[in-house]
């Protein structure tokens, strides 16, 4: 029988190094607040020197929503690229104790396992300076063709735009799940991400290589060039084929489905600690619900729940097990 | 004129690794829960691959008190032995961040920088597995004299007992406190660790080395080999010249003082996530009160507000200014 697994996600293979900062602390470090930057070495090592005490937990955007999908009981799968060093090793060990397959070939020398380091404000915003490292070593061939059509789901980030290998592996995983008849679903990942390559996600939309695509109100603002939400979610609406799920915080999210825009509310936390993941953890939800065959609306709801439960703590690899959660809270049987 | 620190802390130098774990994972790989036991390296790296994905914070007992003394505000070092690895850097950087002075000078060679492979059960319950490394290159030339005397209270952990070399920086430095009029305070750190060296630490307490004494209920009940507590009380409260400090967990703790002995109660905490730390942050209050001449049970309540902030999260240092938090609560003005 050949294998069959629920979501593969493809991504920047990183560690989080993360601490309490306040504003003015990004003031002085020139950070914009709730942004994800790339940094080179020396800037990681200053930026570094200037944080404070930190908590170092495994993460990267598409890894983040394996791991979720697994605590959801989903099978998934993960592809990422890291060196054989502590960081590594660590990024490893955590995302297959996480339930997630994980087979990508450490790299023996070059650039260290990628980094992200994020200061989190008393609000809970975090912003991210993220030192690619090994993730640019990922090329097309770390993508092993029967795992991308065993997989119902291809999950992909648009932070992969960034390395040039990432974005010809991506480029291959989306074509080969289409030919299989595979869903392809892309994160836009962080609204500088899509000023960078805005033209090139909306030809993959546009091409019909992708069939969903998961955005925050400010990336889906940075996609269509408007600061007016309905504008925006309009032009989503219009997208050929194309399934969107936009993520508003607090406010819950629109799943936006042809012509058809449906709200979902979030789910009340009390003490938001960090929102690190809390997209990734959104989209490892709806997948999960989307794998099942499950309504949106319900899909959605388990993705405001995963999102509920990491922004509760520091870190944004889920800390409790979703599946129990979501039968906790009648969500799932 | 001559440096004055508050609380000078010497102690074995860990990096936490934590997971989460249940009973059953606890039989299985054959350990006590609650309890810290010394592993190898083979053993410790045995048991890393038998654990979740963790998140990695910097520990070590004495260590998590003085980052708890600098949250107060007080001024406070370390001292203690990590190697020049990506863990030993870790350490360096969080100690000195959370605002403790740390100078000791990097093994280069031997054994890895110490690490804690912590299995955290769903009651917040921590069970714990070290693997010493650097810590056993500690000597007493790593111990500055003029810092040892520059302090108004030196204080020292029990597990120090475990490496020869830091056991003899631990006399060299009580007898220098000692000399220089200033106060030794000593944690029993682990009930195991009383079994292994109760007759030395009775004989430092009754040599008058040791003027205060930190411990749970399991370690006095061990110090003085009974199951009763009101016996095992009585035996602390009649040992001259010796303030005795007694954690109970969610009954609070007892201050006890030649004849008299004064019940604190604990600090109610909603949801436990993990007791790592918690007898070393309520010392951190416990001692920063006693550093500005606080009276002993408002001291103890300083101690169980910031046992209470640590337990609530994943790690064994403050993520919250305890000093705003004593300020919040009425306990500092």
């Amino acid at each position: 029988m050949s294998r069959s697994i629920d979501v593969l996600g493809v991504g920047n293979a990183i560690v989080d190094v993360l601490a309490r900062a306040d504003d003015d602390d990004l003031h002085r470090a020139g950070l914009r607040k709730g942004a994800m930057q790339l940094v080179d070495e020396a800037r990681a090592g200053q930026l570094y020197a200037e944080m404070g005490p930190t908590t170092v937990v495994s993460g990267g955007s598409a890894a983040n929503t394996m791991a979720g999908l697994a605590s959801f009981g989903r099978s998934a799968a993960f592809v990422g690229k890291v060196k054989d060093d502590a960081a590594g090793k660590e990024f490893f060990h955590d995302i297959r104790k996480a339930g997630v397959a994980f087979e990508t070939a450490f790299a023996t020398d070059g650039a260290a396992t990628a980094r992200c380091l994020i200061l989190v404000t008393p609000d809970g915003q975090r912003t991210m300076n993220t030192y690619l490292g090994a993730c640019q070593a990922l090329e097309p061939a770390d993508l092993d063709d029967d795992l991308v059509r065993a997989a119902k789901i291809l999950y992909l980030e648009g932070y992969l735009w960034d390395p040039p290998g990432a974005k010809a592996a991506f480029l291959k995983a989306a074509n080969i799940s289409r030919a299989n008849g595979a869903q392809v679903a892309l994160s836009l990942s962080d609204s500088f991400c899509v000023d960078r390559y805005r033209g090139e996600f909306l030809q993959l939309i546009r091409d019909g290589l992708v069939d969903i695509v998961f955005c925050n109100e400010s990336e889906l603002h940075s996609l269509y060039e408007t600061a007016d939400f309905d504008t925006a979610l309009r032009a989503l609406c219009a997208e050929n084929n194309l399934l969107g799920v936009v993520t508003r915080s607090a406010k819950g999210c629109v799943v936006a489905d042809g012509d058809q825009a449906t709200a979902v509310p979030a789910f009340p936390v009390e003490d938001v600690v960090d929102t690190t993941g809390a997209g990734d953890l959104f989209a490892a939800g709806f997948l999960a619900g989307l794998a099942q065959g499950l309504p949106h609306a319900q899909s959605a709801s388990l993705g405001a729940l995963a999102a509920a439960e990491v922004i509760s703590h520091i870190g944004a690899r889920p800390q409790k097990d979703l599946l129990q959660l979501a039968r906790d809270q009648g969500l799932l049987g």
